[in-house]
């Protein structure tokens, strides 16, 4: 439990407590928590004696099957309905643009809550809570949960668990705070086995993504006297989570800077840098039309792959001994 | 905060109130969980006001030097001392034997503090604390310091917090409880900066190990329409941590059991073997002597490399099929 609610949690209850039918929705391509966020509601909803539908552009992601969810998911890429909603609960999208064709969806006279924890939300609700202090909109709605003194089912606990996990990077990343880590302490106490939500996660990468892991570390070479390294996958194909492949050669001891470099179709290359420490990597970025933060940027570049290895190469060692 | 702290609690209390001079050590070859609490109860001795050494068999594993502690470990392998502890604490250690060369600093008339949460430990102290239900030693330590109404420091919370992340996985094994990540979330409230831990743990993997998991995961081949994962290393070196190779091998998508294949230096070959639900491949493995879990398990082989596949992958699929 937290010491003290904020004071727009009677607001959002007013909000859900006199109106009956409402549109959920979160983003399009959707991460963990704008699903979890958004099937939670609907359970939050239910328990609350409301109606809602959920829609999700392209449906729920194959990713999160394990679910079950018995929360029926609307598909405004392949559906159509004739019913428009005046209520919309709209989660974890920092523009209403990001609610893609959804859209159809909604009413001439809508009614939004917007509930987000990226301060960079621009508040297009009618009535918003954006908590820049939370880990994750699942974790706003746990609080809001227990707020509204709500029975968490299990599927409730299980959805807000998922998405506190996958915002977090399973507690790794910087937004893992205790108010985080009490909130997942709650929910496994209210029936959530965290090693299977874990497992279903986290031990499920596709053939294909392990197969493009093998070349990219097959490519890894390291220089600077193995501060810097240096990754590359060449074939032309899109790749699946080129974060998480980069952050293994960041992650490598010893290693202070990394780039991962991959072919785009009009012939140019594409860069990803990452940095640790106080180098600043946006500086690099910045130089060639690009940009990002001080620990993770990227641009595009036009040249031969030899001339921008050897530029990148000079460019963080410069930073390294600076 | 628990409701109610273990009634033994009391009498650990005693035991460290009434004497003033400890040994305290860990299991040799320590995983985080035992450096971690060996560290936490120096800390813990000394806002007590008491005395103490840490004794670890070959001292600080190098993995751990960013905890840069003031605490001086004692390295029983390459340090003599004429002092002869009469009072020491030994944690996470299932049988006095697991304390290694450690054993020369205790007198004869000794007396022994033991926790653990192996339910499998020996009980082989005066005073005995083993609770199965704990995630770790740390997180015992946690409740007993909570218990004691000890100050945390930062140093204290640092090292109790390592100890739960590493011995639940960051979180993702099964003995991840709400009790476990409540601790955490405790620790982190206290002071603990969860992403710089799991960072300085999770993101430090040696240039050589990336080496080997490029070659591993390059290796991967699938049978048995992609339910049967197989892979090798065929260098004749010891790896580090193949655990974690073969547990990416039976992550993917689509796999249900999975094995890992090494040479020996005899000209054997070591098989590990790994299943998701009810495969029980420690079958498998009794067959050819050696032993494990249902979900985990290994043997030795002699023979040709493609006969060992053969029967591997004609048993796994038997199995599957079932």
């Amino acid at each position: 439990m937290i010491d003290k609610y904020p004071d727009i949690f009677s607001k959002i209850a007013d909000f859900l407590k006199t109106r009956d039918d409402f549109l959920v929705t979160p983003h399009f391509a959707p991460d963990g928590d704008a699903i979890a966020s958004s099937l939670g509601m609907a359970e939050m909803l239910k328990a609350m004696g409301k109606r809602c539908l959920v829609s999700i552009e392209a449906g729920l992601p194959e990713k999160y099957d394990f679910l079950k969810t018995g929360v029926r998911i609307f598909n405004p890429k392949t559906e159509e309905s004739e019913n428009k909603f005046r209520n919309a609960i709209i989660l974890d999208a920092g523009s209403f643009e990001r609610i893609g064709l959804t859209k159809k969806l909604l009413d001439v006279e809508i009614n939004i809550l917007n509930i987000d924890h990226h301060l960079s939300n621009d508040r297009f609700g009618h009535v918003n809570y954006i908590d820049g202090e939370a880990c994750s909109t699942s974790e706003i709605l746990y609080y809001l949960a227990r707020y509204l003194k709500l029975d968490f089912t299990k599927e409730l606990a299980d959805y807000l668990y998922m998405g506190i996990m996958t915002d977090t990077g399973c507690f790794r990343f910087s937004n893992t705070s205790g108010r985080a880590l009490r909130a997942a302490a709650e929910l496994v106490d209210l029936g959530v086995n965290p090693s299977y939500m874990a497992d279903c996660i986290y031990f499920d990468a596709p053939k294909q993504y392990i197969s493009v892991l093998a070349k990219c570390l097959s490519s890894l070479q390291y220089f600077s006297e193995g501060r810097i390294a240096l990754m590359q996958y060449m074939e032309k194909e899109e790749i699946e989570d080129a974060e998480g492949l980069i952050d293994i050669a960041i992650g490598t001891r010893g290693v202070r800077a990394a780039a991962f470099i991959r072919p785009m179709e009009d012939g140019r290359f594409k860069v990803s840098l990452r940095a640790r420490d106080r180098i600043d990597v946006r500086a690099i970025a910045e130089q060639y039309g690009g940009g990002g933060h001080a620990k993770a940027a990227g641009f595009r570049y036009r040249g031969t792959l030899t001339e921008l290895q050897e530029r990148i190469i000079r460019e963080l060692s410069e930073k390294l001994d600076a």
